[in-house]
């Protein structure tokens, strides 16, 4: 059944058996007998709404069997004897229909795929980027500067008429309907943007890689099969699936640049204290801001204006860049930031001698503890079993912090706030927003961390504000470059963003 | 790049050329190109999130051009020197990516192609089912006998904490925020159902077909390119989509059986006044009732557990199909109908002699437009341009109702409800849902709305309850018929229902 005017060939021996051999390993769930009809070699394609995953290695690895489903239509299209298109509709138990686009092809060993295309139903509402999302679930003010914008809040900000859910379900459960938004969410809704939905965070905004243990990892459309970055999550994938335009987050150690960076997109952090966080749960008070995400650096900036008081911190423009922070990032992320500042004009190269930096990121995590467990361990005390392993883990670490060791750790945040300060003065200071691309999914996450937060630790540790930029590496994959400037320096930075992006 | 073991093929002469210029047609949104690559045929496919379409001229009528996207990866797999499978993974403008898989074949007119299946982004929501939706909006109360079932609410019920939208955009941005929930919802919750959402109607629910003019027309899975029906359309689609399990609708005029035949669901419409319909915004009181659907039968029945009053009101199961009803149904609805009479035990074929039926469905309209003015046109009078031009008319036409017509047109009602009572008697009606299959979108839907109301205003006439089973046509599209009995038989219905499914 070609297009070519002549007959249609005859299905090829065997295609009708594999295909039904195939189903039947579906239907069964037998991923051995399914990994059999996928054809060896690195050419092999199999894509889902996950993504396109390239050689049988990859496929065999991660990708997933449909789930049940009836055959309504199957069509057969035979190019030569030896290879033939196999389009089935399909009905899935749950509900909606999909399609399934295989090429088949006839080795030695048999009829095995060597391209398959899975379309299945979308869900109501994809529950690990979205807990509620409305059309619009709040409308903006009409004929404000974001008017036309749309908003994924982060489940951490309080929206009238809902419960903060916090990541974590039994802190849902026993939320309070909040009567009022927390006021960058008000400020966004007035200046004109349409509240599209409460987004995902990870367990208590505590994590830097968006795998929340209830409701699973949102998707990163630019680096499928990688972990979003959190603990924005929700917010960060909602923007690059096209979901909202601007995410508004937290950003205590990293939790908005790390997904602005992990997803390809535009991330602020604000200085410590510019905007209020009434409203907001807190983590570690010390460190909290606001901020936010976006696709485009103009909207960065543009929700910069409507947000930030009118501030008077100007700078100058001068890029410096530090070898001993260039260095803690992977290669293939230090070449991308390499790339980006060839690109630069003025760029100084200055040594920070940094030995202090292990002990500064050991007291950032120490004081964000102990503060975490401060605001928090009232109520988990009772129920810290409610926390998934990873925030479990690190609130029972929190609990056993004494006094005088976040006294200790107070102290070394005091003076590593003042050096660094001084050090990045009224410039801009230059450096990999994260050690590296977005891991895989199901990698060693904890081993991540410490060489994560030893970036993302500084503009905390200073309150200073920072901005990611998206940058690829050479195989394809997001990274970010992040500016940092002086306390208040927050419009400037988003303006020299906008203007480098 | 086959998966045979001996050297990939080259790709043949012509190939990039043509996929370059589909992609730039695809660019140029020229749908006159485009069409020149679609290989002509009966057997040429092209699927898409919509459904698959099957035969050139159905394609060049129906697809649809992909919006703004880049391509970030193009694989080749060339079968044999005239043909070539090109998977091209897309990266969309508007946030998100997709796969587009393709099948060229070489013919005297060039390359073309004979299969395309192509997965675009999801939406946050499918803002043509719903208005807003949750993981979940409202959580059920733990333990009932519905624990684990969803709700898709129609956008006439009150949803505490949430306006009532009725299908209009004007309506909603003016109606308060719910502070209670309605009965029926209320008592789903209660009873341990999530509400998963609230979903779309047809304006002020008042249609059959399911188009509303602001949101669009929800899909109807199993039927693509086909109405959905209405006004219930939202609850409809969300539970054929596998959203919701149970879709809460109401049906004045046919607007629960009318989706439930069109999508192959079961729905039920109960005795009036069976169900209190406080919190729900009115259509036409004499005829509105609360009604549902779901895809399986016994959950049909399950939820009547929950919300019909206990009931003594027994009958015969004794079926009746009365020719002159069957007659009213297009052929191959009659014939799917007789096909399931005919698997029936005892079924009694009875003529009713009814040459009042025209005089009864233009006395139902009538009495229905009169009260829709009572109740609606307060609000409408000084802004009837609101509502889309469907809406319009029939509000138009509503408000030039006299009184004396009204009048006479009730004095049919009861005599009709009289007569139908005592035809029915103690037994069950059994009868085409709907005259015909979904129409196509775009077909001339205003033609069908009298022959359907001629099937689907006998219950509400009478006040009786009435459930339509799903069917499937010889061409396989849904089909229903329906189950009518007397006042208060809706579990004895129910449970019939469910025996018969």
């Amino acid at each position: 059944m070609t297009a070519s005017s002549g007959p249609a060939l005859p299905v090829p021996d065997g295609l009708v058996e594999a295909f039904r051999a195939y189903e039947r390993a579906v239907a069964e769930r037998d991923t051995a007998a399914l990994a059999r009809f996928v054809a060896p070699g690195s050419s092999t394609l199999a894509g889902d709404p996950r993504g396109l995953l390239v050689g049988s290695d990859a496929i065999t690895a991660y990708a997933a069997a449909p789930g049940p489903r009836r055959l309504v239509q199957t069509h057969v299209q035979v190019t030569d004897p030896d290879h033939a298109l196999v389009v089935a509709l399909t009905e899935h138990e749950s509900g909606g229909r999909g399609q399934q686009t295989q090429l088949w092809a006839r080795t030695d060993a048999g009829w095995v795929v060597t391209a398959a295309h899975t379309s299945e139903p979308a869900p109501a509402l994809d529950t690990r980027v979205w807990r509620v999302v409305g059309d619009p679930l709040v409308p903006g003010t009409p004929g404000g500067p974001l008017s036309g914008e749309s908003v994924a809040v982060k489940d951490v900000y309080a929206v009238a008429g809902h419960p903060v859910g916090g990541g974590n379900p039994a802190w849902e459960a026993a939320a309070p309907i909040e009567r009022g938004d927390a006021k960058a969410v008000l400020g966004l809704v007035e200046a004109g943007a349409d509240l599209r939905g409460i987004a995902r965070t990870d367990e208590m905004a505590w994590s830097l890689f968006g795998t929340n243990p209830h409701y699973g990892a949102p998707p990163n459309p630019r680096a499928p099969y990688r972990v979003p970055g959190g603990s924005s999550s929700g917010p960060a994938s909602a923007v690059s699936l096209g979901h909202a335009t601007i995410g508004l987050g937290t950003d205590t150690g990293g939790s908005v640049r790390v997904p602005a960076a992990y997803q390809g997109l535009y991330g602020v952090r604000t200085t410590h204290g510019a905007i209020g966080t009434h409203g907001v749960l807190a983590l570690a008070p010390s460190f909290d801001t606001v901020g936010w995400l976006t696709r485009d650096a103009d909207l960065l900036a543009l929700v910069g204006d409507v947000l930030l008081p009118d501030s008077t911190a100007r700078g100058s423009s001068e890029l410096v860049l530090v070898p001993e922070l260039l260095d803690l990032a992977e290669p293939d992320v230090r070449e991308a930031v390499e790339a980006w500042v060839a690109t630069q004009g003025l760029v100084v190269r200055e040594s920070w001698s940094l030995g202090e930096l292990a002990e500064w990121r050991r007291a950032f995590i120490t004081q964000q503890s102990w503060e975490a467990w401060q605001v928090r361990g009232g109520w988990l005390r009772d129920r810290i079993d409610v926390l998934g392993a990873e925030g479990r883990a690190r609130f029972e670490h929190a609990s056993s912090i004494d006094e005088r060791t976040a006294e200790r750790a107070q102290g070394v945040v005091h003076a590593a706030r003042a050096r660094l300060r001084e050090l990045v003065g009224d410039r801009v200071l230059v450096a990999p927003t994260t050690p590296s691309v977005a891991p895989l999914l199901g990698s060693d996450l904890a081993a991540l961390r410490e060489p994560t937060l030893a970036l993302t630790c500084l503009a905390p540790l200073a309150g200073l504000p920072a901005v990611s930029l998206p940058l690829r590496t050479a195989a394809g994959l997001p990274c970010g470059v992040s500016l940092t400037a002086a306390p208040g320096r927050d419009r400037d930075l988003l303006a020299l963003a906008a203007s480098l992006a």
